[in-house]
């Protein structure tokens, strides 16, 4: 089922010997090791079970069974599947698809994750509703976006398939049977899936993430066990060779000193998602008041090689020193693409490129980017994927679970709420209420 | 040819009275007035043209004659124009492209602005090439990426058309006639336009940027009627009323109190490539070394409403105060979508959606995130598009152009450089030139 293959990463980048003073010393690692004794021991516990986490999700076969059961069910009947959810209820799938997908996977399953009208109406162009089935998310079941993406696909199905059909072309996912998703769903008689028991950005691993992956042809069962065989490495107890320990405790060391920016910056498209799904998992679990009151976190962005060479790393090599970078390669990107034709290697500016492949000068590309940043005093690190599978991207999830949860831990804010967000939603119905005709915006 | 539509800038929130100790006062923005005096002077300079700048651009014919030309041609003889360069060679026409162009005209403009193989088959995925022209952009006409991506299509294009027929089907821009992109060209007797001497990040209104819109059905004399309108406001000397004196000094000051990366956030889909725009443009000219050797720079981030209130929003309103936020909106964007109907309404969370369209609660989630944000002391401010046409779009590219150039001016760095990235082009070639076999990533 696994590859046989590992994720590789490099952080010597991240240290004094190569970046000078911008780094960290070896000793501050080893010094910070104490402060996540209560972790280690948390982590344990989540192990075995004792509190529902995504820690534990890669050891529930329950979930598994899941995904079998429903993606057989569709694959066997649907062309199309078509995926409603914000935030959490979206990403995790949308990045495994994106990872392992292909293109066909890419257009058979379909994500709407906005309500932004001219976007839904391209997504669903050519989509026929007698082939397609509609997954809709939420974990709390009344989440406005995918209520409304629902509400207003509903009537184009009933349409096409009329009322009684919609039941078999419609499935939900929520923790609440009794919020709105649930209650909708049913009353087309069409099934409901519980929600684990995990906040949104860390559900991947269940149904949520794997049932798309696997409508998409994706070897699940690869993703979870990659991620269960990183899983059993973060409980290692030395933060030197423990990689969440260590990964986590670096960025949280450079973000005290200034650096609290965290470029995620593959070089490889397909990887462009991992980015978007990180940058949510990063962003909400660690932007927070810790118990003094202090706003802490670290910034996410996302960036992509070799195009953001073109638009981005003049900022990062000359601009302040306020970033750290994680680098993404996979080792398939430089065996692929045509070979630049030798016979205009008498011109100039091509001398160098002849005979080498697009996937050679994209490697080469990604070398000199991790050398001038490192020679800039700019802290970086490679993940490297020697092969870009599904052992290899759940080992790469996990990874930076477990990291979101030791920086969390460090700058003693709680990973798994999101407590700012509420005004808003309660905000945005008030404005709805008001609305009435013209509107002031 | 304009729509009379102009654009609406409201900073409010950018300022004490609505954000409390995290703004700024209007007699610290008229303070910094004098600093800009030189600047003053040298915009009335560029707009007659004392030296060639982006900012003279909308203001010379020839441009527009040169599009019309060429690009009555492609439009006459081609279904689809594929647009190959690499940062400002790509990323205005992308924008104008995504902004105004429809869904159609997606499809029918492609870019390739990487050297990813798997993304550029997929791009090029159901190309004809005897319906398509290419278009090759690279300001220096050494860029390696444009030249790889060139050289590795024309096998295709000349396998599929015959080597003569190449030359119909290929057109390149470039500033130096002497450089690989020219040379090439050349070699098939194809047609070299010049590229204007201006960056690549400043030249949108140009053919650049307008050949490929033009392609896609866009009213480019509406960009350049708007952009000029901008242009002329842009010379008023009052710093609180000059829209670009304000928005670029307000934005340096907040930068000074500590808020240093900006948020582009807009509420419609069709605007997510301005951030990509917007993006290059603001860090590869901030990000810099100032004359005292000090590294200066903001740093940019796109976001999109509402997807990242889901993702972003926890951050932005608890996080560290090092932010400011311009959002985006489109008025039409309110009036379009599907309405949620109303026989849900008695299903709990439901209730405040039924009856509302989409973009209603799109609408509703951008004034909500504005005023969440204004409580929690974060600087916001608005741009609103009345109308989301060329006149305006225009408009908003010269707004950020002159902020840009206003921002670098109190940095004291230099907007039309980018020093730091040539190392990182000879490491490539020197990376490419040792890769024999096997590639040590």
């Amino acid at each position: 089922m696994t590859s046989g293959n590992r994720l590789i990463i490099d952080d010597t980048n991240f240290f004094t010997e190569a970046v000078g003073d911008h780094g960290l010393e070896q000793s501050d690692l080893e010094a910070l090791s104490p402060r996540l004794d209560g972790l280690r021991e948390r982590l344990k516990g989540w192990r075995q079970g004792s509190e529902p986490t995504f820690f534990h999700l890669p050891f529930e076969p329950d979930h598994l069974q899941t995904v079998y059961e429903w993606g057989q069910r569709i694959t066997a009947g649907f062309q199309r599947l078509v995926v409603l959810g914000m935030g959490g209820s979206s990403l995790g799938g949308e990045m495994l698809v994106q990872c392992l997908g292909g293109s066909e996977a890419l257009s058979n399953v379909l994500f709407i994750d906005n309500v932004d009208p001219v976007g839904i109406e391209e997504t669903l162009q050519g989509v026929a509703w007698d082939d397609t089935m509609v997954l809709a998310i939420s974990k709390s079941g009344n989440t406005a976006e995918t209520l409304a993406q629902l509400l207003t696909l509903l009537p184009h199905m009933e349409r096409a398939l009329g009322a009684r059909v919609v039941r078999d072309h419609l499935l939900a996912i929520t923790e609440d049977e009794d919020g709105a998703l649930a209650r909708v769903a049913r009353s087309f008689q069409a099934p409901v899936l519980p929600h684990p028991p995990v906040g949104g950005r860390y559900s991947v691993l269940s149904p949520v993430g794997l049932l798309p992956a696997y409508a998409a042809g994706i070897d699940v069962e690869a993703v979870v066990a990659g991620a269960a065989h990183m899983a059993e490495k973060c409980l290692e107890a030395d933060i030197t060779t423990n990689p969440a320990l260590r990964g986590g405790g670096a960025q949280y060391l450079l973000a005290e000193q200034g650096k609290s920016q965290t470029i995620l910056m593959p070089y490889f498209e397909r990887l462009n998602k991992v980015g978007s799904w990180f940058r949510q998992l990063w962003a909400e679990s660690l932007g927070k008041l810790d118990a003094e009151g202090r706003h802490r976190g670290l910034t996410p962005a996302r960036a992509l090689g070799a195009t953001d060479q073109h638009s981005q790393l003049q900022l990062y090599l000359q601009g302040p020193a306020d970033k750290t970078f994680t680098l993404f390669i996979a080792d398939e990107m430089v065996y692929c693409g045509d070979r630049i034709p030798a016979r205009f290697k008498e011109v100039g500016a091509v001398a160098s490129l002849a005979g080498h492949s697009l996937g050679e000068l994209l490697a080469a590309e990604f070398m000199a980017t991790r050398e001038t940043l490192t020679r800039n005093g700019r802290p970086n690190r490679t993940i490297r994927m020697p092969a870009l599978d599904g052992s290899v991207l759940g080992e790469l999830i996990m990874l930076l679970e477990v990291e979101t949860v030791v920086v969390a831990e460090l700058l003693g804010v709680d990973p798994f709420d999101q407590p700012a967000v509420e005004e808003s939603k309660v905000l945005t119905r008030e404005y709805l209420a008001q609305m009435e005709g013209r509107i002031n915006l």
